[in-house]
């Protein structure tokens, strides 16, 4: 291999043959991929569950993963969230000229290993080349599809006053590590992306809970937007305990030091799930059962009133209203 | 809306929400899109084709087309190579702060526009707005799936000796509207893109012939490296008659100006079909009856002798070889 990206590996020509047959080929190693084909065949029933998501996160490598291991986390999550399993992936590159090889391989195989550790398939793809300038190092795409296992499948319309607001752990860890290396803030010690794949915990809890109204995971904006959106989506409120939502001391430490606010920060490893009151222990039985699970915890209730809203009943006893992240906390966080 | 992007709509809070029902949903509206959860349900049975396309073309618009429309195209295009037909797609934008509101209102009205013709439906997306300078403009990723009509699939490793070689129309129609799109090339006249949907051109072919071979379109690299690739998978040589290979007049001239051979400018709406060579006037019929196959023509055939090669049979009688494209003709021309 070159050292650095020529131009010509977008070409479409003997350039890019070699690009995807000494990189891509070379990691992704599948008979669906091999066939070379315009399109991947796919043997699969639906209903489907169906998922894409660019990656644009800078630094590309960070405590805790890489793009590669967050492109794969994030769609297999995504697929996830609807209880469905996640099976095949399509992954498009596009890539700047004089990009190091070294550091595309590198992506190339976290990818590979996020696949295999989340059992799915990267099945086709795309390379595109743009010139220096033209894009910083490089983008990824990851498009995914899974097979639902009931339906109606869970949805942010599915919130009933009454249920109970799980989540799967502890909040912020993905967004405050990229905004720390990103910044290379010191003083943010111990932290590391929650990156991770969640399509094995959600198999455990679509398993032990026959009614799950709300699975998401909080993303870009963090527990509070997503929440916003859940509440607005399902016409109801949502009451918070902030003493029970899990926030690690790092985290904790670095954002009251830095006067953010970790319910605003991303998360990469970690769901919401929404169940009735009386399946609220299974469900975080289940989640625990999982790694990614361990500190599962509910952390408020759906209401009937204020629907729409979001309420953080706050450590000292009162009460405020969370809303929606308003700004651009960070670019490129994911 | 504001006038143009600011970074704060790539949050996933409140600007994100304002740019996608604004934007987004308002031209692409359809109830699955609707329901704005993490990832599309779809009801879609197996065997099924999906593909992956990014795309990076400069300018945004050009004569025939648009980032936009070329974006459904060529996924669409992708999807029905494996004699399937295109059902759903996903879009996903990674847009430069500052873009003007305007243009990206344009490109998505081109892609909403394209997908009623294509007859496709968009399900889901993701937006991704990175700093000035981080991205030039915009990047559009579309992932498309459909179902397939009959296994085996035609696939580049299906050509067979004795079949025929057919194309849908003219070669290097895109490849030099966007060269001279770029770089203001005022003697290059009346030249279009030929950017288009072809699932009604396959559909036809696929219905007319029980045997269909290949399918494959010559886009990047053109005619001449898409048949090495298929000569390559294969295990055959490919002979094409040079005089019986359609360009237009237009083209051909601005390619003989440039010094440029229009069998290594991409495609965007052709596309390669192999038959036997009893089903060659069925196919070539079929291809009529659809508004962008007017100039389908049989141009070769496959043979057994030196296999994995394209044999360029001229004008004059002479014979050469048509090897892969080697360097970077254009970039960013998709």
């Amino acid at each position: 291999m070159d050292k650095c990206l020529l131009l010509d590996a977008g070409s479409g020509g003997r350039a890019s043959q070699r690009l995807i047959s000494e990189c891509f080929v070379r990691h992704f190693a599948n008979p669906v991929l091999a066939t070379m084909d315009d399109a991947a065949v796919l043997d699969l029933n639906g209903p489907l569950a169906m998922s894409t998501d660019s990656y644009t996160v800078t630094p590309l490598f960070f405590p805790g993963g890489s793009i590669g291991s967050l492109a794969i986390h994030g769609t297999v999550n995504d697929v996830s969230m609807m209880g469905a399993e996640p099976r095949y992936l399509t992954c498009a590159f596009v890539l700047e000229e004089g990009l190091d090889l070294e550091i595309l391989d590198r992506v190339v195989a976290d990818m590979a290993h996020a696949a295999e550790r989340s059992g799915v398939c990267i099945v086709t793809g795309d390379t595109k080349v743009v010139p220096r300038g033209a894009c910083d190092g490089m983008f990824i795409n990851t498009t995914g599809i899974g097979t639902l296992r009931r339906q109606p499948a869970p949805s942010g319309h599915g919130a009933r006053p009454g249920d109970a607001v799980l989540v799967s752990g502890a909040m912020g860890d993905h967004g405050l590590t990229i905004m720390a290396a990103r910044e290379h803030l010191s003083f943010v010690e111990g932290v590391a992306s929650d990156s991770a794949p969640l399509n094995g915990l959600v198999a455990a809890v679509m398993e032990a809970v026959s009614e799950v109204h709300v699975l998401r995971d909080p993303t870009r904006g963090g527990l509070a937007t997503t929440l916003n959106e859940i509440a607005q989506q399902s016409h109801v409120g949502i009451v918070l305990e902030e003493d029970r939502i899990p926030v690690h001391p790092s985290v904790a430490g670095g954002c009251s030091f830095l006067g953010l606010d970790p319910l605003y920060l991303a998360n990469e490893g970690k769901c919401i799930c929404i169940v009735p009151q009386e399946y609220a222990e299974a469900a975080l039985q289940a989640m625990r059962t999982s790694e990614y699970g361990q500190e599962a915890c509910c952390i408020g209730r759906v209401q009937d009133t204020q629907p729409g809203r979001v309420i953080l009943r706050t450590r000292i006893g009162g009460e405020r209203f969370l809303g929606m992240l308003e700004g651009a906390l960070l670019p490129r966080i994911c």
